[in-house]
């Protein structure tokens, strides 16, 4: 496991460097910043690491990819900005949210910023003589990925309340959400090392997998872990009524008065932690948590399998570590 | 005027139909309708056909800056709807605002998803054959675009209730909330349009005059108009204390007892129309309402100028007149 963090680390400084001098021309001085803050609280980092390492698996530069690795970023960052202000939520890697620091106005434009500028970063690729095709792919990627993050927040936003959300829809959502992005980073890593069609199309699915597989497991660790681990109560989830895999299989699978009192406990706005552990034990009844831990293994393996053709290398060793972590991680 | 007013309708008709293609897959459907509402609800669309006709002006055929027309229009409207979240507006096109139709949280959505698709749009150009080098420098200047508008907000509302701000400084943030924006569109059309250098940087700065000249227009029009014409009650900028190009001119010209009663009226929350009209003698008294028309004129010729080297044509005849639109126009 920290090998791969430290491989993350690794990977981020240059992806750090990049925004932060990206940011530097931004004006008024507040306004860079709101853009700068989650930059500098910290994160994973795991989106433009698989841009770069993704870049490498082909046997591309990764600085070919910086500019693209450092974007996804940005557009990350700027999904989480507007997202805390939809959701109302107060605190984010550990520190307050944007908007509680400055405030909401301010909140949206720092998000509108940082998603204009991941844009102008992958353009002025070109000026490091990136090949105008790559460019274009790598655009046309991330766009495409915006657009269904939007999507897939509305959707999201949508179940709200709505318990008769199906498991096809839900898996859209988190796909839409979640698996989008992570697959635009390791699809247009791929473009921008020059990847052929057959590789493009299988970092894409890698990509793809690995992200429906994290969002998956940050559902499944917020019922299984401890509190230490986790930095919140266990089952915080249920005691809000959100919507997650595990919710949508114990509904599907119970009838009767098991599905009556887990619909009760989820729409119970004063959840207690006696009920919350009711819910897990109906979960578990149910199956859905090993359900959704297996659905979460098959996607990994999945993604292992998409890229296994590729040629031995550090960075396919790498990308066969991250799949494995993103369900291994216990935070 | 009507000439000018038929050619928008003319115009528009094409780019309100690639819009509408492009937004139909968006979904959820409460997505898609809020992203459409705007466009639907009727707008001057003087952008997209500043595009074209610029396209045009070049010698470029109108069809090859459609996709980049539209986007623009996307891009203003992603910005209506976020600046009426951030200001507070309820009304906007003689309609309530998109976020008092739905929400907050899916009126920011709507706004990044029509962002999302303005870039995807003009990146969709290539599939029919549009130069991919024009392609990637219109993108570059519409994402320029998009960091000014941010800017300039972040300083506009960065200047509520400090009234020692400079004009260099107003200028700037006009340049940045409402010229860029306009500059981007005749220039994004002059590239798609095959434009050499020369005609690439005398259209940025027609479109950049122009939009000085609109937005000092528009506050212009705030004091000396009638109600009737208006649609509000004539100083409602005054009666909210708004910076405008007439408020810093009398601010720095003023001293004493004019300068103080000034200040006082501006920071009135309550201010009645006697107080709104003795603010507009001020304005007089230290000739800034003459300023601001002066100015707007010598912006207007200027942008005139800058063109003056194309080679004649209908295009071209359009684009003066459209020059003298935007301060003939009394709404």
């Amino acid at each position: 496991m920290s090998d791969v963090t430290d491989v993350l680390k690794e990977y981020s400084a240059d992806v750090i460097k990049t925004i932060e001098e990206n940011l530097a021309p931004v004006q008024p001085q507040n306004l860079q910043d709101a853009c700068i803050y989650l930059t500098k609280a910290g994160g994973k980092m795991l989106r433009p690491a698989l841009t770069l390492i993704s870049c490498e698996a082909v046997g591309g530069n990764k600085e070919d990819a910086l500019k693209t690795a450092a974007a996804i970023e940005l557009i990350h960052t700027f999904s989480l900005i507007h997202d805390d202000i939809m959701d109302d939520d107060d605190m984010r890697r550990g520190m307050p949210s944007v908007h509680k620091v400055w405030d909401e106005p301010l909140a949206i434009l720092a998000g509108d910023t940082l998603f204009s500028k991941a844009f102008e970063m992958i353009i002025s690729s070109k000026e490091e003589n990136a090949h105008p095709e790559h460019v274009a792919n790598a655009l046309a990627t991330v766009a495409d990925a915006c657009v269904k993050i939007c999507e897939g927040q509305a959707s999201d936003m949508s179940f709200e309340g709505d318990f008769d959300v199906k498991e096809a829809e839900y898996s859209e959502m988190i796909y839409k959400k979640t698996g989008a992005l992570i697959a635009a980073a390791t699809k247009a890593g791929a473009i921008m090392g020059g990847a052929d069609e057959k590789e493009v199309t299988a970092l894409y699915e890698y990509g793809r997998m690995i992200g429906i597989a994290f969002q998956i497991q940050d559902d499944y660790l917020d019922v299984i872990s401890d509190e230490k681990d986790l930095g919140k109560p266990v089952g915080s989830d249920i005691a809000k009524g959100k919507m997650t895999l595990m919710v949508v299989k114990a509904l599907a699978e119970s009838d009767g008065e098991d599905h009556e009192r887990l619909l009760e406990i989820l729409k119970d706005n004063d959840c207690s932690q006696d009920m919350v552990n009711e819910a897990i034990d109906l979960f578990n009844k149910y199956g859905s948590i090993d359900y959704a831990y297996n659905l979460a293994l098959e996607n990994v393996n999945g993604a292992k399998e998409a890229i296994a053709f590729l040629p031995d290398s550090d960075a396919k060793s790498m990308l066969i570590a991250l799949a494995d972590f993103v369900i291994a991680r216990s935070s």
